[in-house]
């Protein structure tokens, strides 16, 4: 980072934070009078009652909704233009994404499939996207139920092209921000540990890439050192007491801090890297990926921006750090607290001879991310890194 | 604060931070097509060349301006009354504020009396005001060419009413937010030694005032510190030499931070018993005012958040601290090195007398922040801070 950088900050949503704080739906001006609510194909939005519970605050705030609920784990295309679709025909004139990120990131896509025509992947930059710009997106209202994508804080939206095996971030500031975003850490209180250990671990690589890209600033490091002290510390325990509201609390907000790390700095290639494993794997969970591959990604440039590895570890363990590889030590410290050290792509039936493959993708689909790596990574060394987290 | 708080966050405001930024002017899409540009009475924006550069900026940009020369150090409803008139007439359909605090707030209740009709005191609260809603202002473009307000990035004006002696701060999130923001601090570089520390320390209040107050939370917390924090180390050294570039940075950049502070936690009762001082002495600068009463505003709280002031003292000094005293300790050495110890009201042709009147004026003019104070603070409290201030 230069002496005196240049940097710019606009995050236009309105947050609502804390415990409680999902009635506020019932109360605050929404941006329309008639929802689609964006929920997964799973369960748990209904087991656990948040559906049920947002449409009645919805209900008293006067708006209808229809309800969307195919959103797979890894989101893709046809279900986003499917729903899109939908969102024109029933008249909404809002998007709600309730859920994890996929929900969210799948509401986003939809508000602007609903506003604008031809195919998602004409607005997409990346890949075989045909990078066209728009305008205009349906207000967005994000809900999360995982604490790890920090998308209810970001433009971004991630989605997988499924023909193409693409993976790809899309989203523009400020059109894919949410209007309105409610963080409410009691919605949390369900998510199992392995689960809860993968989102904070995503939220965890948010904060740690945008702290060492090469556009990291003033602002988005301050976001990002909370972050990632705040999750050293509460994400194990999380983990290890998924009832406990205030380590929920805090792991929800170290999300937040991370999402706003990634709306003024940027992830690096470890998200590309990660996006095209899954691409071609879409059962492996985003966090788990990025998990298995991060000593060796951080290993990778632990001597390229020493003081910024030096200053991630004393975040983390609250003292004085000397060495860069402090940093790495604490990662695996913390992987182990979670319970998710040695997470292994072989485990997901992935192939090795897959790998050049992967890396491949990684550069195609996603390349504008290695650009805000530390320094350029080599082919050589990507393909180390995908080599070390195999087995 | 509790243990899991709730809080919100909207800081709508697009910020460019950094040197030479002030050339976005000329390539951002602005808010419209006629700007009226509010400056300081003084020589300042003429002699430095800032208001050529500007206008010159927004002709690149095919948009036109009107001046409105005017503004006062502690600004006056009469002349936003009478910009207001201009604006209307001239039909500009924004307003930029170029300047000091003053500009800019002036700028923001332009911007509300363009739109909406009768006296700029129908729409502000406490005092004689009438307290009356508004929901259309127009677009507000912030360039401070001073680091002290944050006014920048948060949704507060501060203006006097010279008849009622009434000097208040009015504003309604999200309307009164600055669309864009410019901190630029290359145009800070010729505020002589004493403003600097002035406007630093006002800055370096809105920090600590939103960190003890009671609504006080982590987002505005991690602002807050963090300003604390470069404040303490920067501000001597931007007083002692103006024309350090990195300092006057840092300065600027910790200013911006304390008006996020602001738009995310609030000012305390200090703030309310300067205004007041400035209401009846109009030639004292707010920063000045705000350093003459600050070390008796924060014994009287230093055994009511013992762990908040420790926090602070551990922000400026970099060492573990143990006694709240610390801070007073810290914020003493600080105003020490910068030149601006032992400032005192009676300097300013203050009447020991009036002292009372002015505690008055406090509670009436800006009752409301007494509210957010770490505990109700009462009334010979309030006397004993400024006969302590006093001589």
């Amino acid at each position: 980072m230069k002496a005196n950088p240049t940097f710019s900050l606009n995050i236009p949503t309105q947050l609502f934070f804390g415990c409680g704080e999902i009635e506020r739906l019932s109360t605050e001006k929404l941006p329309g009078k008639k929802a689609l609510i964006v929920i997964s194909a799973g369960t748990s939005m209904k087991k656990y009652g948040y559906l049920s519970k947002v449409q009645a605050q919805l209900k008293l705030n006067n708006v209808d909704n229809v309800v969307f609920d195919k959103v797979l784990q890894n989101p893709i295309k046809s279900h986003v233009m499917e729903a899109a679709a939908l969102c024109r025909q029933e008249g909404c004139d809002f998007v709600v994404g309730l859920g994890g990120g996929s929900s969210i990131d799948s509401a986003k896509a939809i508000a602007i499939m609903a506003c604008n025509e031809g195919d998602l992947w004409d607005y997409v930059s990346g890949g075989s996207g045909k990078g066209r710009p728009y305008t205009k997106v349906l207000p967005i209202v994000a809900i999360p139920t995982t604490a790890g994508t920090g998308t209810e804080i970001d433009p971004w939206s991630v989605i997988t092209n499924e023909e193409a095996q693409e993976k790809i971030g899309l989203g523009t500031s400020p059109y894919t921000f949410p209007t309105l975003s409610i963080v409410d850490p009691e919605l949390m209180l369900s998510i199992p540990p392995a689960l809860t250990a993968y989102q904070g671990f995503d939220a965890f690589f948010h904060a740690a890439e945008g702290f060492i890209a090469n556009i990291a600033n003033p602002i988005s490091d301050l976001y990002a050192l909370e972050a990632i002290r705040l999750l050293y510390k509460y994400l194990p325990v999380a983990v290890k007491d998924g009832r406990n509201l205030k380590a929920r609390a805090k792991v929800a907000w170290a999300s937040t801090l991370a999402g706003m790390v990634e709306a003024t700095s940027s992830c690096t290639s470890e998200h590309s890297i990660e996006h095209a494993m899954s691409a071609y794997y879409p059962n492996l969970q985003h966090g788990a990926g990025l998990i298995a591959i991060s000593e060796a990604y951080f290993e990778t440039f632990r001597n390229d921006c020493m003081k910024r590895y030096m200053k991630m570890a004393e975040a983390m363990l609250e003292k004085k750090s000397n060495r860069p590889s402090d940093f790495i030590d604490a990662l695996i410290i913390m992987q182990k607290e979670c319970g998710v050290r040695d997470i292994k792509l072989s485990e997901y039936g992935m192939k090795e001879e897959d790998l050049p493959k992967i890396a491949d993708n990684a550069r195609f689909a996603m390349g504008g991310l290695f650009r805000l790596d530390p320094r350029p990574m080599t082919d050589d060394e990507l393909l180390t890194i995908l080599e070390k987290s195999y087995k």
